[in-house]
């Protein structure tokens, strides 16, 4: 039994809220010299502890214990995203960096292997979670030569050569060395709050399907042009997304979500007929049989819609799998919070994505949510009570504790 | 009697479209170097007629007749689109200078003043109609002060400067002198060319009634946000817009014409449910009473929409008055098209907004159409076969001659 020191959990937090502080939350995108300056200090961290510790190529940080026993890896991101918040991706690597010291504090057999991964925020482009996917091996020198900042501060390349990382290696995961990922997050949504619990422990990370449905019908003059003749694409657009409002609802699972993000009529002028329109979908889901469902009523309105007045097409963007997580260290996060949270958690799955659906193909994975304040994330009022984040931290290092002392 | 010289009427109209030639069309916005070529061209040809001829303080170009006897004003505009048609506008002016040749030259009693108007199409801002509207009165110092071009070429008095007008008084109309206010047009649709006529004479302008409605719901994570808490802006619009779609066609007029031509979702990222939405909403009609009822329901339509999740608000953009054309120069236009054109005429209403509606409350006003190829306007591609300019122009002219001759 090991368990965490929340007083240094909180204070480590807070330590990371003063780099690139924004208001109440924290401006640290991937690379920038704040980012830079939380990944040297993390490595330090995790020196102090006897960790070999490295910032690899793509900058993810990585404290590797020493000696013998089982392993566990846990961590997340470090960055934020732009004026965003305190504790997203920071709240889950400090609570590995607190079960790494933990076990080794308390002297038994194994270590917890650390890492702070890149970008799991999508400031650059070529991949959806860059340090998580280069640990995997799924990101190609190509890739990084092409992938550039979302945001226009430039080329990734050059980007890591200012923060002095050109040329290193980038680490790759060795999945037989670890029983186990953990990996902790807020929640990002209302779930916990709005029942009044204080734990998650999430059994799979939902697939996101998206798709770009593009319309294209006449443009003409909105005063000469009689509404018989018209092929109005935007009218068109807005009838494909009743169509979906209307069907979805028949054959969703109890945790599906859809949203039309982003629409766009062209010409966009208040006295022309749109002669194209475009709306960017997406569905998520963590049962492959309701996703495969909804895209395949999808192709259907898309096909239906296609026999009116305008020219329908889909444009798959992304169909990313779901994460089951692994019931083992699943059951450990459970048994830990019916010992420290007893009655105030709940199993749910994730609706965001995270760098453990990277992992979870490679090693068994867990996650658990800690609540977030008004279901509030990417802004910089972003947070959760203190009493919250202590409580998490330690149900999490209780969970990693039995894992390693399982047989 | 008077007759149109059709050959003349081609040739001007041809040599027009020699000036800012753009592909088949023509790039003349109102005070570019071409736009002020044809309005000096156009002087010349009324001074060579014998008429007092004037390019006032805002460009509109005036031809006055003089002598004794009744009088006609006709014309409309002389600059177009950005990279657009070559006869909307110039048919019309074309039209009413070869009119004043007619008259002239038949040595008939009376006149037809001709008049060249400045920024019909807009490219401008603080009027729609800028050269009728000063010229009726409509236009104050301060609205000249404040008016820029809409595609940033700068300030209307420094493009004024530019093409020598600044400090030129601006003409105002003299009602009493006109029997009556002619002018000519392209159609601008598709309704003469579908049922195989040539001429269309205009019984009324429609009124154009702009809307701009928002939405105000909450931005959230689209994959945390469970959809029975969402307050998504975006499908509440789609909503509103359904059910605008659902209920107009119940209880519009049979020309009314009704247009989304706008939508913006904010912020407008996939991921990310709209927290604002926007559209703007246009429709028109000629029947006071049919607007009347059409904004009666949107309205209510809006009430209904803000009883969901989301905050709905209409702000009116604009809410003009359909102008109906005056019966007796209606009458000779219809008599003329009788003469020329038996049975491939139709009386009609006029989608587009036209100088004669500014003109119309103060001179009996009355308008007339020519066929548009495919229906095409304010594209380079806009077109009108000779034929159809010419028997245009016979019953334009025959019309003017008769309501000079009447009593």
């Amino acid at each position: 039994m090991i368990r965490a020191n929340t007083d240094r959990v909180l204070r480590d937090l807070y330590h990371l809220r003063s780099i690139g502080t924004y208001r109440t939350g924290v401006h640290r995108p991937t690379l920038s010299a704040e980012d830079m300056q939380t990944r040297h200090w993390l490595a330090e961290q995790l020196q102090a502890i006897g960790h070999e510790t490295t910032i690899d190529g793509i900058a993810n940080v990585y404290g590797r214990a020493l000696g013998d026993g089982p392993v566990v890896l846990s961590g997340s991101h470090i960055e934020s995203q732009n004026h965003a918040g305190w504790l997203d991706g920071a709240l889950g690597v400090i609570y590995a960096l607190e079960a790494a010291r933990a076990v080794a504090e308390a002297g038994i057999p194994g270590g917890v292997d650390v890492i702070a991964f890149a970008d799991e925020e999508g400031h650059f482009t070529e991949a959806s979670f860059l340090g998580s996917e280069s640990f995997v091996g799924d990101v190609t020198e190509e890739m990084m030569d092409r992938s550039v900042c979302r945001s226009g501060r430039g080329r990734l390349r050059d980007l890591l050569a200012q923060a002095g990382l050109a040329g290193r290696p980038r680490l790759a995961i060795e999945p037989d060395r670890y029983k186990a990922f953990f990996e902790a997050h807020i929640e990002q949504g209302q779930t916990l709050e709005s029942e009044g619990l204080q734990i998650g422990v999430v059994t799979s990370i939902v697939a996101i399907w998206q798709y770009r449905i593009t319309f294209e019908g006449a443009q003409n003059h909105a005063g000469t042009t009689k509404m018989a003749i018209r092929r109005d694409a935007g009218k068109a657009l807005m009838q494909l997304w009743q169509r979906i409002e209307e069907e979805f609802p028949k054959i969703v699972g109890p945790d599906s979500v859809w949203t039309v993000g982003r629409v766009t009529l062209d010409p966009g002028g208040p006295s022309i007929i749109p002669g194209g329109a475009e709306m960017i979908f997406q569905f998520r889901d963590a049962d492959q049989q309701v996703l495969d469902r909804l895209k395949a009523r999808l192709f259907a309105l898309v096909e239906e819609a296609g026999r009116g007045p305008c020219a329908c097409t889909i444009e798959i963007m992304g169909e990313s799998k779901p994460a089951i997580m692994y019931e083992a260290p699943q059951a450990a996060l459970i048994e830990a919070a019916k010992t420290y949270a007893p009655g105030k958690y709940l199993v749910m799955p994730s609706g965001a994505g995270h760098d453990a659906q990277v992992i979870a193909p490679l090693v068994p994975s867990a996650m658990m949510f800690v609540p977030s304040i008004g279901g509030i994330s990417h802004h910089w009022t972003e947070n959760t009570s203190d009493e919250d984040i202590a409580l998490g931290a330690e149900v999490f290092v209780d969970a990693i504790g039995r894992v390693l002392s399982a047989d």
